[in-house]
């Protein structure tokens, strides 16, 4: 399984993925599920992946060979689109033609479908963040629904849903996303470490943090530790 | 959808449930979804149901006339069974019958299916506590696994993951299923107030505790914020 959260915040936009390939418990691996596309101060896209790998990692190389090609167009080239609405477009009808090809081919054990979160900003534009469905259509992230998430999502929402608004900074937010990642890491063994948190600055236009936490990051385990004690704490102190 | 969550504790058992029937947005609808059978001072079963309303209240209707019929025996009344694993079979064996009898029916629709937590204990015997499949078979709670979940139960594992083993004490039981249900609530809309709460003391024989919380409770709501104080505070002073 996977686990992916994206923050469209005011300050800007807030990436984090897990790592984990599901192929049975005793040949767990580990694959890459955000990749980013920046052309430094003029634009920046970031997307992060869940599904079928086979989908998911066909669609970001055509993504790319349409970027490389001679007649690389905006119409073809997310490098080259004029707004990130576009960007979304080419990416959900790249999905969802190489779904339906996979799909034609593995009929027999069907659903070889993948979900993507693209985030960033181009030259003149706003930020914005969109959710693109297997099918190839996408909905938009706004002010009042800062957090889009694909894969195993449930274990992480509560935390999300108490304490990220439009207005949260991007230091709380990297925290917000990090304890939802640690609430979904302990309840679900399909989700693994590494992780992959990237944080896109407004009007930066390119990657401000990247960051890949490791299973023995000192630091994250040390968060981890301190929420689990606050929790006990809090829980502690609460009367019924 | 439901909620349903139970505690096999050293000191007792706890269950809550929701009580939303989902029929669309503008048809919501409350059902009772926990029943207790009772023989005060020689056994207590208490039942939750999740999944297909028709197949969980007919399953419930004929454990009760099974119960009722004149030649009521071991192996058909769940308050003759011998042992609460016994009940188990007979819960599994009826559910089993009337899922199989709804699903031919409504082969159309298909997925006329119902889960069941089912807790309590006989004369003699220990507490247990069975979480029944739609086809029938069962799995047991144990000392290291002392809660069972059914219906929309992601977002609701983690504060139990955190906080509930054997030893927990039933005061901080009620807390930990209560703040599990918050949190579904808060995440979910089809999960639903009121609530049922229910404590059977380990070798009381019967319900010692049945509490229906209804959509105003302030103890619930008072408990609620707090819990929203606690982690927010927790949130705050954690750094990364």
């Amino acid at each position: 399984m996977t686990y992916c959260v994206g923050l469209l915040l005011d300050e800007g936009i807030v990436m984090l993925s897990d790592t984990r390939t599901n192929a049975g418990l005793d040949n767990v691996s580990t694959y890459q599920k955000m990749f980013i596309f920046e052309d430094k101060g003029r634009r920046v896209i970031t997307i992060m992946t869940s599904g079928n790998l086979s989908v998911s990692q066909t669609t970001i190389a055509r993504l790319r060979e349409a970027i490389e090609a001679p007649d690389a167009s905006p119409e073809t080239s997310i490098m080259l689109a004029p707004t990130l609405f576009k960007v979304a477009d080419i990416i959900g009808g790249t999905l969802a033609e190489v779904r339906s090809h996979v799909d034609k081919k593995l009929s027999a054990m069907q659903g070889a479908t993948a979900s993507f979160i693209v985030a960033g900003q181009c030259e003149s534009g706003a930020m914005r963040m969109f959710l693109i469905y297997p099918e190839g259509n996408h909905i938009e992230s706004t002010k009042h629904t800062p957090y889009l998430q694909i894969g195993e999502h449930k274990y992480g929402k509560p935390i999300l849903d108490r304490v990220v608004k439009a207005s949260t900074s991007l230091v709380d937010a990297q925290k917000a996303v990090l304890l939802s990642m640690d609430s979904t890491l302990r309840s679900n063994l399909s989700v693994g470490m590494p992780l992959d948190l990237v944080v896109v600055e407004k009007d930066a236009l390119r990657v401000t943090l990247h960051r890949r936490i490791e299973a023995g990051d000192a630091a994250f385990r040390a968060m981890s530790e301190a929420w689990s004690v606050a929790l006990r704490e809090g829980f502690q102190r609460i009367t019924i």
